[in-house]
Order: C-alpha cells, then structure tokens, then sequence
C-alpha cells in the first residue's frame, strides 16, 4: 500500500469541469483510436466499484462488419418502432434526431454483465440481484469519464434489441447485454446536451 | 458555451489515482460533514448521463432516527437471512466482515429512481426500459467519485429489503430504490478494496 493520493481545489474544479463537459456523442470522426489507449482506459475499468468485489462486466470489442451491421439492423428497427410511439411534432422532432454513431464509430464494445459469474460468491445479492449490473453500469461510467480526458467520446445506444444482439455476437445466455458504446474522436465539443440543444428536453 | 477543457497528463495520472483509491467504505469517523460540500456534490450530480436527459434520480437525505433505525433493522434482518446461504469457513467469514457503516456514517442517502417521470419522454427506453435505473447508477458513480476527491467515502448498502426501506421513508410506489449510501470521512484510507484485505474474494 501507498500514501493515499491528497486531491487539490484544481484537481476538484477540473473534475468538475469534466462532469460537465462529458457528453453522450453521435457525431464521430472516423479517425482511428491508438489501441493502447483504449487497453488503458479498460485497465482502469477494472478498478471500478462492484457488489461483493465480483467484477461482473464483460467488454466485447466488436470489429467484425457483419456483427456491426447486425446491430446497425436492430437499431434501425428498434428506432422505426419508437418513432411510431410519438405524434405530432414529437414524432418529427424524434425523427430528425440523430440517435448513434454506429456507422462512424471507429470503436465499438457490447458490454454484458456476467450473471454466472462465482466471483463475489453472491454478496450484497440476495435481496437486490439487481446489483451485479448496476456494477457493469458504474463501470461504463468510469470507461465514459476517462475516455473524455482523453478527448475520446462515447455514445451509449439503448435503442436495441437485447435478444439481436447476443444472437449477432453468439454470447452465452447467461450474459446480460447492459449497453452498446460508441467509441471515437467527437467531431464536436459542447457543454450542453444535444437533445437539449435539440429542443426535445430541456436542461 | 465556453471553451472546452483540455485534460493534462498530470490530470489523468491523478484520475487514475482516484479510480485506484476510492474504496467501498463501511467505516466511519463521526465527524459532521459540512452541507455545503454535500450540496456541492449533489449540484455536481445534476450533470451525470441519463437515458433521454431524463434525470430520474431523487435524493432522500435520511436524518430522522426512526427512519435510520427501520434501515438498520432490515439491513439486520437481511444479513442474517444472507448469512444462511454459507457453509463452512465461508459463513464464519462472512459473519466476520463488515458490511456497512449505517451507525457512524453522519450522511445517508437513499436514492430512488423515479419510474413515473415524463422527463426524456421515454427516449432510449423501449426496447431497455432498465436505462432509467442505470442512469441512477451513473449519478451515484459520479457522486462517489467527487466525493472521494473531497476525502469523503461512500458506502453502498444493498442488504436491504427495497419494501421495507420504502414503507419506512413513505415514498411513492412509483420510486424504485436503487441504493442506500452512507457517507462520512472513512477511517482510514486504502487502495486494496475491504473485501479483498478481508479474504473474501481475490483482486
């Protein structure tokens, strides 16, 4: 063990600077991102918080074109049904949105939790199972916030269907698909949400 | 919109510090934490990701005694329960670890995730609805994250029985219990996760 690290009043203010400056991102350069920046960025993941320390989180680096065009296809569906649930203006405004960067992103990971996994031999689960993937999603955000002091942004997509996705990429059934990233250079830094910028909610 | 931060490699170095030290903490000094950090904080929080910028998250600052005391008590009579689930060296150990600081810990939050929000429009919802509770998750990564900067520690109580933590605090039925947070300067400072000192799970 070592000497705990002190944090200063700068290091605070540019943490905060970085919450605020973190973006859900749609819009990528195509410009490839060295490897071993991303192999750091997961190294750190690993140091994420996770219930009974059982480390449940399963990163896919998805390359292969037909697996990224399975999830292009099932994004593509998911998004037609979702307009269908809006009217009016909504459903124009959901419409000229621009949801993903699935076909730009040079960077791509399903991430699943591991719902079979012994690690943590079921601690902090019993009442709330619920916990192992809220341990992937802490460490989706951890990826999220590192890769931005990076200049790398990424894009959370959820409009997907679960099942396409592990069929697409043969995962074993006891994966649970939490989330699918984009992962790149942003064509464009901002400090407010694009859907706030977009009119669909407000800040 | 101001001018987007640049992240040095003196500030990265520090965020992979604070990923490496921020810890699961269960023991508490008693010593009050000033409300304005706290309110610093949770402003802070306010940015964290969320599906549809739908900001589902509540935050229950719990001070009343009898409402800390139903929490203890479930958390009491979950344990026990979880406790039946070993055998062996396994059990006595798990009978040995400490799993919570909910006497010591001066400030205790139960966050909720509000399933009855309109916010976001049910944006990235429907083929996931589980993304609004995830966007819980990333608040609650990001506020242990800021806090630990502040030399605060963060404790996630998940021996619990969401029914009784929400009879005890009358929310609405709408509101799902995502986690119970103890918070308060830790007692010590370690970048080995407690579980791991304890023998319960390897790194």
């Amino acid at each position: 063990m070592s000497t705990p690290p002190a944090f200063d009043a700068a290091f605070a203010g540019q943490f905060a600077e970085l919450l605020r400056w973190r973006r859900d991102v749609r819009r990528f350069r195509r410009d490839q991102v060295p490897a071993e920046l991303i192999e750091t960025l997961l190294a750190q993941v690993e140091l994420s918080p996770s219930v009974g320390h059982s480390q449940p989180w399963r990163w896919l680096s998805i390359m292969e074109p037909g697996q990224r065009a399975a999830v292009q296809a099932s994004f593509r569906r998911c998004n037609a049904e979702a307009l269908t649930a809006y009217e009016g203006d909504r459903a124009a405004l959901y419409a000229r949105l621009k949801l993903e960067g699935l076909q730009e992103a040079p960077v791509q990971f399903a991430v699943f939790c591991d719902h079979a996994t012994e690690r943590g031999h079921g601690l902090g689960r019993l009442t709330m199972p619920e916990m192992l993937d809220y341990s992937v999603v802490a460490a989706i955000t951890q990826f999220w916030l590192a890769a931005r002091i990076h200049g790398l942004g990424v894009g959370w997509v959820s409009i997907l269907e679960p099942a396409e996705i592990a069929a697409a990429l043969d995962t074993s059934p006891d994966w649970k698909l939490i989330a699918y990233l984009c992962v790149g250079w942003p064509t464009e830094e901002c400090d407010v949400p694009e859907l706030v910028r977009a009119g669909w909610e407000t800040r």
